[in-house]
């Protein structure tokens, strides 16, 4: 039986990727050693770092003026690392808020600035991208988070930042379709959606942002210190840098973020267009703002919550439980997640109706 | 040939540990899905999570009065988060140093409060331990690096704490041997020498040091808040904290840390007194101070350097060049690395100083 992983991350990895990663987990490149085994200051892992990295920005089209740099700790690590470094002296930032991943970035940034909200979806249940930001020019930057795995709110344009560095937890949408980098200060992203495993975090920073850092942090949260020793003033993590860069190579070979971006938008609108055309599945947000990259929905009879999940199961459809705050269901369709995987899930769902609606 | 890796991290990893991984690696205990694609907060995860750690505890014979964290940013995030976590409202913290990466704790920490020096190998060239170590009682803790990977010093016994905490960097001997944890406040060690890949960081801390963190700090950095979400405040390196069990299963197997302490001082023993016998090669460490992990050694003809490291490649030997600070060679020979290896490099040692002597 064939798995679709449906999780909305840790998530799903191409599977040639995996299997690449299988082929010279014991043997990298013909060292005769794991690439878990040798020495970030070497040259081949050098020479591996140099690739990536250049994959990476050629993926992004990322220009010479920005920084990537690869630390650890995820965004929530960034929800603190960001201020630290970004407020420069100010004591406020404005913070636009679509789901419960941003609450926990201004929850985060609350302990060293003020908070001001320039959008707040929350007060109408999380379901829309807002109509109006409103910044305040005296804020330190304009921080949003471009898709909310949660209840499935994505952007689908780049909010206009008003003279601000705009921000961005980009974790659960980077490289699902092309982005104009130019836009932003800075972009952060959790590796382990559409990246590779969990423990990464690449942020891109744009050069005159660096340099002004709270007093009494540590070394390692310092972007200007961090991008001054290529992101090895500690021992990096390896191997998922190595599987970041298997994914980049694997996206390069499909297209790149245009071909992805078509893709995808292909693969949600199947699953939207048949949630919207039943009488037993409903999808709670706008269409404007419904995610390419996680599908919240709920079945109108909740009752038949277990029997949905683990007949799906059978079926070899996993990890579609929604999250606890948001109850229900969701099918997170990250770059890995092939069409096959969403014409399953329409076809088992549809059969699911025919039987219990 | 048979490849001998004496790289000092990312540093070797059991051949059996890398077997295991690899055919299981795109069907984890028969889920149908990667250990790097499923949900940190599913019980597949937990349950292996709870083995894990359970793993761990025995073989360290951790009292329930310790929690374990799975923390993020090696040794180095850990030179901040200590004094951060362990301060608690005093001013000044103990540090012996006897190498590098006890300086770099001191420079970190220094940013936090007063660092005193309960005593100090630099001045002597760091080729020993100490024979003194004066606190004073007003300090927070008393911090030391029970081995220093560069030069190859180790401490053999625990130093008397004098009444305060004792916080260790066990980055590079952890698991090596059986140690008292009881002797201890906290223990913290990166993983990639004896425990799994980078990116992952273990901490072993008393409960009752928890609690008083310093203010306008990450949320990761607070212990207390670590261990009330056992270790998953954010997504933890999930492979990477995968391997670390493995490798727990590996020793568990080898029969735990008596075993390995004995075969770790039977290699050892072996590299030092060839070295000590030869007139081409030389040791600098004081014997007492000699560590079992990294073997630091010189050859007296500097100049025989290149041919040494090239020939040893040759042979299989790899990753034997010394740090950059240290120069001269280094044969790391963590709990991995099997005593054939070690046989190797003396039969090679041997031959290459009769060509060359």
């Amino acid at each position: 039986m064939t798995i679709y992983n449906f999780g909305a991350g840790p998530a799903v990895l191409p599977r040639e990727v995996l299997l690449e990663a299988q082929a010279e987990l014991l043997d990298f490149r013909g060292c005769g050693m794991s690439i878990m085994e040798i020495s970030h200051r070497g040259s081949l892992f050098q020479n591996l770092y140099e690739e990536i990295e250049s994959d990476f920005r050629m993926l992004l089209s990322i220009p010479s003026t920005y920084r990537v740099l690869f630390m650890q700790g995820g965004a929530t690590a960034q929800f603190a690392i960001v201020p630290i470094n970004l407020l420069r002296g100010k004591r406020q930032a404005d913070y636009v808020v679509t789901g419960e991943w941003g609450q926990k970035a201004v929850s985060e940034a609350a302990r060293f600035c003020t908070v001001r909200y320039a959008a707040d979806m929350q007060p109408s249940g999380f379901d829309d991208v807002p109509d109006v930001i409103e910044t305040d020019p005296s804020s330190a930057y304009l921080h949003y988070t471009s898709n909310e795995t949660i209840r499935g709110i994505e952007f689908k344009a780049i909010p206009e930042a008003q003279g601000l560095p705009l921000v961005c937890d980009m974790s659960s949408n980077i490289l699902s379709r092309p982005v104009d980098i130019t836009r932003f200060g800075l972009v952060y992203a959790g590796a382990q959606k559409n990246i590779g495993p969990s423990g990464l975090t690449l942020v891109v920073v744009r050069e005159d942002l660096m340099g002004e850092v709270l007093p009494q942090q540590s070394r390692l949260f310092d972007y200007r210190q961090v991008a001054s020793q290529k992101s090895m003033l500690n021992t990096p993590p390896t191997f998922a840098i190595y599987m970041a860069g298997l994914v980049f190579r694997w996206l390069k070979r499909q297209g790149g973020l245009v071909a992805m971006q078509c893709l995808n938008e292909r693969k949600a609108k199947k699953l939207y267009d048949y949630i919207d055309s039943s009488s037993l599945y409903v999808c709670r947000v706008k269409a404007r703002a419904r995610s390419c990259m996680n599908v919240a929905f709920y079945l109108r009879d909740e009752l038949l919550n277990s029997r949905f999940l683990s007949d799906a199961e059978k079926a070899g459809l996993m990890q579609l439980r929604g999250h606890k705050l948001a109850g229900g269901m969701r099918a997170s369709i990250y770059n890995a997640m092939p069409e096959e995987g969403v014409d399953a899930l329409v076809a088992f769902m549809t059969e699911f109706e025919r039987l219990n609606g």
